[in-house]
């Protein structure tokens, strides 16, 4: 019998764990807040790796890879940043056996070597604009851990651009934004919302921060990726100027991007169900595993011929055949679809003497299992996935939609949080976000990019409010 | 004019730093013995780590991420290990604003921790064997660095493999020499020896290591690949064991093969040259530059037209237009040679007139410039790129087959260390190993694995030997 995950309905937060692990996604580790990303899980991470990057160079962008170390006397250049940082540092003391004469931190974030960098290569505006990105490991000290949403030390990719023009670095900030929501949206079929983060949610040291916000399957919010307006203060402190086409000195516009490894997180809580998890076949490590099912030698035979057949009609689908003969047929199917396989294609004796596969899909659209003649798996199977795909996007985005209330009033808003999103004129003041979240615990997850247009009044203080927040328990 | 870097006669080392700094492949940073890895050597490393990693997976293995921090007592278990590895150690002695109860090491190597996972994760013979690879990056504090070829941070994939048989394990480990040997002269056109350590060059920790050796540009050995049998050493220490088919317990046979940042070191000094880098066509970021030539707009009309015939002829290969009007093209030419692209082909009006292009090859075997039918690239520069290929690894060959010496008294082998290899008996022992290091500088490399044959007498003591050891100066 194949291990069972907790409900969802009887502990969320348990469901989790126990998807992640029992799918073998990731474990615990005996170092305190990492974890392990098993190979179930760096694949899945492989596929977010590889739909980003091939955006990110589809926009001009080159990798490049910058040191672990940051000497603790870069942070405190910075005022917020270090303010914003400090607490979260791991600091190295000693190398090679003697204690160092200024501590490293391990970075948690690569702005102020980036700019100590881009200060010496950078010399004139012919050298703009710098668009580098760089995936690496970084670490924040965090008391409480969860897996992929939040860990001591996570993988992530950290995108730093320099610009001539703070035009340029504000669509900049904005192009990268608009790459992580049509990842999200078209391979990771999650819905996202995108918007400005408020004062007091923006990264440390920068001038305006967006993010695109999710909806997990509590109905909670995720922040699944951010991009950062930093203005020209990390220049400033760092002295990154160049020369423009008028021979002047002038410090350079920046920004910066990530999305990290806690995407994998999302993609588990937007998608998965009681049985476990569904993957989006785009971003899936198997798109199909095929159970092969016979009684004696001979049906084995006339069986694994088919399967050739299915093999070879499939050579760009991430395709596993289950083989193992110390398991059953059924515990096969449990275990996969607690993994989250899209498709299951079955073959029996039966099957192969009528020429044909049965096909259970994994998204709850439609699980019954239909047969489908052998000769029409190459066209039938990609077009299936695409649906799959869709489907998913479809049910996330209904789900977050039924969850997402317009509220005019703070009693409304204190309800609607929750049961979900709810979207609230605010007049933009700290006063008013703290009061919400220290009655709700409800937090400012963004100013929607989409705006309903007109004013309106503060859901809390009722002074004249110009837009609009969505208000959301998150993780 | 372009930067000239220094000539290899002039001063060997210095053309190995102005190389991998003038053509932007690394750079230095404030932090000791951290580089960065810019773009272009970035896109390099990315080239090995594709052709690796197709290599991986096409035997098995899958990837995985572990913890970058490991604490301290994990390696005190190892008595072997902690004394080689404790002395390179980076220490994180507070988190989080706090002293941490037990300080973490950084990760110079991930075989004490894989055991503690291994030991949670194998319970039977059924799930061996075990076989990971991660990408990631480990320290080892280093006193004298150099870029690539020894920085205290650096960049590597190490795979680590259990099995329940020793036979299966030191079979893995001569297969991923193989899968190193493989990539090494096939997509780095970089010849190797492929040999087993000495006991006082292997592994700390492990039974047996094995190598791959090449020889630089200053007939030096570059020791590019390591591959260890592991024996039960570490399974002994962290309790990994398993149920074997008669239910009883064992511990497990492990193996552990590592390639590094190293690498791109080494193909700089395999191929380049005086006038900079030489890449071989199947890992260059760019395997074909083209260069426009126009004195006015008519002809720049007319030359683009061609340009655009040729990208559209090559939609396979990685080929970068130099458009930029602020310099000459004969300031290109001198750029890109330094850059070490396999392949330039420059179109000017009158090659646009007689429907051809001019192409100039970066490898020595033939620089002066050939014309080409516009019609004929798609066919030929294919051809071209894989003779380029193939040159560049018979000339690495050669360099090498002139610098080796096949020596049977002590005064040749002092004077043949001088010039490059020499295959010399040796009797296995340390004494003999170190006096040669101690009279010429030069270390036992390793002993080959394909082996003259016949038994000899000790270069050093004349006892009798059984196996010759590839002595050399090396990095």
């Amino acid at each position: 019998m194949a291990q069972k995950v907790t409900p969802r309905s009887e502990d969320y937060s348990k469901w989790y764990t126990d998807v992640v692990q029992m799918a073998e996604l990731a474990d615990y580790t005996p170092v305190r807040g990492c974890m392990v990303i098993r190979p179930y899980g760096y694949a899945l991470w492989e596929n977010v790796q590889s739909g980003l990057d091939r955006r990110f160079k589809a926009t001009g962008h080159q990798n490049a890879y910058f040191p672990l170390f940051i000497p603790m006397s870069f942070f405190e250049k910075e005022k917020d940043h270090v303010e914003g940082f400090s607490p979260q540092l791991a600091v190295v003391t000693h190398g090679g056996g003697v204690e160092l004469e200024e501590p490293l931190a391990v970075r948690p974030t690569s702005e102020t070597m980036i700019n100590v960098m881009y200060a010496k290569w950078i010399r004139s505006y012919r050298d703009l604009p710098v668009l580098i990105n760089q995936w690496a490991n970084v670490v924040r000290w965090e008391m409480r851990t969860r897996l992929f949403l939040r860990t001591t030390e996570f993988l992530w990719q950290e995108g730093h651009t320099a610009h001539a023009t703070e035009q340029e670095a504000r669509e900049e900030t904005l192009r990268m934004l608009e790459v992580y929501r049509d990842f999200a949206e078209n391979d990771a079929a999650m819905p996202v919302i995108c918007g400005r983060k408020s004062e007091s949610e923006k990264f440390a040291g920068g001038v305006h921060s967006y993010s695109i916000e999710a909806m997990m399957g509590n109905a909670w919010a995720l922040q699944a990726g951010t991009s950062h307006f930093l203005g020209q203060n990390f220049a400033r402190v760092f002295d990154t100027q160049f020369l423009n086409d008028q021979n002047e000195l002038e410090y350079v516009w920046q920004t910066s991007w990530g999305v990290s490894t806690r995407m994998v997180g999302g993609i588990v809580m937007v998608h998965g169900d009681d049985q476990g998890l569904i993957l989006p076949p785009r971003i899936a490590p198997l798109q199909v595993v095929v159970v092969p099912i016979w009684k004696n030698d001979e049906q084995r035979a006339a069986v694994l011929g088919a399967v050739q057949q299915v093999q070879a009609a499939l050579p760009d689908v991430r395709l596993h055949l289950d083989d193992r003969e110390d398991v059953t047929p059924g515990w096969k199917f449990n275990d996969w679809e607690m993994r989250g396989v899209p498709l299951r294609i079955e073959i029996g004796p039966r099957d192969v003497k009528s020429e044909q596969v049965m096909l259970v899909r994994r998204d709850p659209v439609e699980k019954r299992k239909q047969p489908l003649p052998l000769a029409g798996l190459a066209e039938r199977v990609p077009v299936l996935l695409d649906e799959i795909q869709r489907a998913l996007f479809d049910r996330a985005m209904r789900f977050r939609e039924e969850r997402t209330a317009h509220v005019t009033t703070y009693a409304e808003l204190q309800e609607a949080v929750k049961l979900g999103f709810a979207w609230a004129w605010w007049c933009g003041s700290r006063e008013c976000e703290d009061k919400i979240k220290a009655d709700t615990k409800a937090t400012n997850r963004c100013i929607p990019l989409a705006q309903p247009g007109g004013t309106g009044r503060c859901i809390v203080c009722g002074e004249e409010a110009v837009e609009q927040s969505v208000w959301a328990r998150a993780y």
